[in-house]
């Protein structure tokens, strides 16, 4: 089961009512952070899910209401007294970004490990020394999570996440006899490892079934719907979305800064086919987000319009 | 009259019911901001005095939970249209800190003037151009407020502001005419300029009564209780210090910190005399600062734990 919290649904700045948007994922005791703008740690204090086991750190882009809360986040993070390091992800200039936000930062004890990055895959280990991402599937069994990224069409260079949790395929003790695997390979062969003994090579296609369907979460925003992300988001479990302008009158002000209507959003998970969709990153002037939510449902039913602090847990499908 | 909030009450890091410790002082339809932690303009949306007005923000000292809010303040004003330069002071190295927070920072279409101080007075005119400091006193009439610094006994350098709101002596009408004023320059002389006509040189002092009490503000975070700062907060009208722990118990912490208890804060307002002392910058361990609301009134009867928003409005002394 992965655990899924949007910490804020707002964009442009931070209001007493709504936090700026920003999503927390717990997944086997570690955390995923996406963005990060003014007040996402006390948000982040509300909900109690604790700071010290945050490894990753995704940024969207740069602007202040997605990164802004970044100092601030890094210096509870360090009265946590975590010691191992935290990798913060975005696209290209967000380390100069990161650098100058820190520099009032006194005390931060533990290594950042910061990646500028364009379209990519990279494979997160939840290993007992610590969180570790690679560029290439390990050898050393399954990835507990992938992290997939596009780039998206805003004002400055900006990234959407895409992140899988895959399923381990079932064991099968009637295929691993009928292939005469010794039954100490098993564990192994189980865990994804080939082993090679006697001269023979041992895979885990010969003791596991077919591939089972894992977890799909997408985030995107800040970004004007290009035709690019209906692929990557295709058959999400969840898809988080901006949905800046509720109003259709809005569309030209989506057009002029970047974004998206709710209808565009829902248009895209449509075509999508992705399972739900939670609306986020309200424009300061949507009072109330949910007076326009028919704009989206005429288009895509299982559309909800999110707000600050909604938990969506997702389990593997019975199978 | 005076106005002037405490936008927060806490130290360290924000809580959710508790933003960091700021103060925002409104004075003929002017602002000064004093330190921006992170939410601080959250709770300036709360109190609804505006953002456009802010002239001059005064940092106490570069820790996060002083400065963290100060690139989402800039943006926020930044949208409010403003385009006359907003001076920020603060101690040596407060350049480089507000240059780093800054560089996400998109758009500021008004002139930042950093002033990096030690101790010294400047003196604030409200002219119809603009809000104007000098380190002299213009010989163009009176100031509306003098700020004073000074330097506290902090972990890294740290400043204490004093705000000072002069009174216009009286004007009498007897004087003028025994000192045989000619009526044309009386206006000139009462607005606090000399004026030379016909060889003779007419000063202010032969028109108008003698001085008259104006109001004192003192604000003083983070700091040790030094000796320092019994002259420099003499007789203010309020005196807003921290009272970083509650508990006497906390002492050996406080002096650990390089911050005050209760006790200490009461100890300091009852030896500079002043009217009344507002507590402030409670360590999050503190959850009801209430609670120890004795600890400093034993000391000095006049003292008030503070609350986010608390306003106290000071009028001249009736006379």
């Amino acid at each position: 089961m992965i655990d899924i919290a949007l910490l804020g649904t707002g964009g442009n700045m931070p209001m007493p009512d709504r936090f700026l948007s920003s999503a927390l994922i717990s997944y086997k005791g570690r955390k995923i952070l996406i963005d990060c703008g003014e007040g996402t740690q006390v948000s982040m204090r509300m909900l109690k899910w604790g700071f010290k086991s945050i490894d990753i750190i995704l940024i969207t882009h740069e602007h202040g209401d997605h990164v802004l809360g970044l100092p601030g986040l890094l210096s509870t993070i360090a009265n946590s007294e975590r010691e191992s390091p935290i990798t913060i992800m975005g696209p290209k200039g967000i380390e100069a970004v990161v650098r100058g936000l820190t520099v009032p930062v006194q005390y931060i004890p533990y290594g950042l490990n910061i990646i500028e990055t364009g379209e990519r895959d990279f494979f997160v280990y939840f290993n007992k020394e610590g969180t570790e991402l690679r560029e290439d599937v390990s050898d050393s069994g399954y990835f507990d999570l992938r992290i997939s990224t596009i780039e998206l069409d805003h004002s400055v260079p900006c990234i959407g996440y895409g992140i899988y949790v895959p399923r381990k395929p079932k064991f099968s003790v009637e295929k691993a006899i009928s292939n005469g695997v010794p039954k100490f390979l098993w564990k192994a062969l189980q865990d994804g490892k080939s082993v090679t003994y006697e001269g023979i090579l041992y895979h885990p296609g010969m003791v596991l079934e077919g591939e089972r369907r894992g977890i799909k979460l997408s985030y995107i925003t800040d970004t004007r719907p290009i035709g690019a992300i209906i692929p990557f988001i295709k058959g999400s479990d969840i898809f988080i979305c901006e949905g800046t302008y509720g109003h259709e009158e809005d569309h030209e002000k989506a057009v002029r800064n970047k974004h998206m209507t709710f209808s565009e959003a829902a248009s895209l998970a449509q075509k999508g086919d992705v399972k739900q969709l939670l609306l986020t990153h309200f424009s300061p002037s949507l009072k109330n987000p949910g007076e326009y939510l028919e704009n989206a449902r005429n288009i895509f039913k299982n559309t909800c319009v999110a707000w600050d602090r909604l938990v969506r847990s997702i389990k593997f499908e019975e199978s």
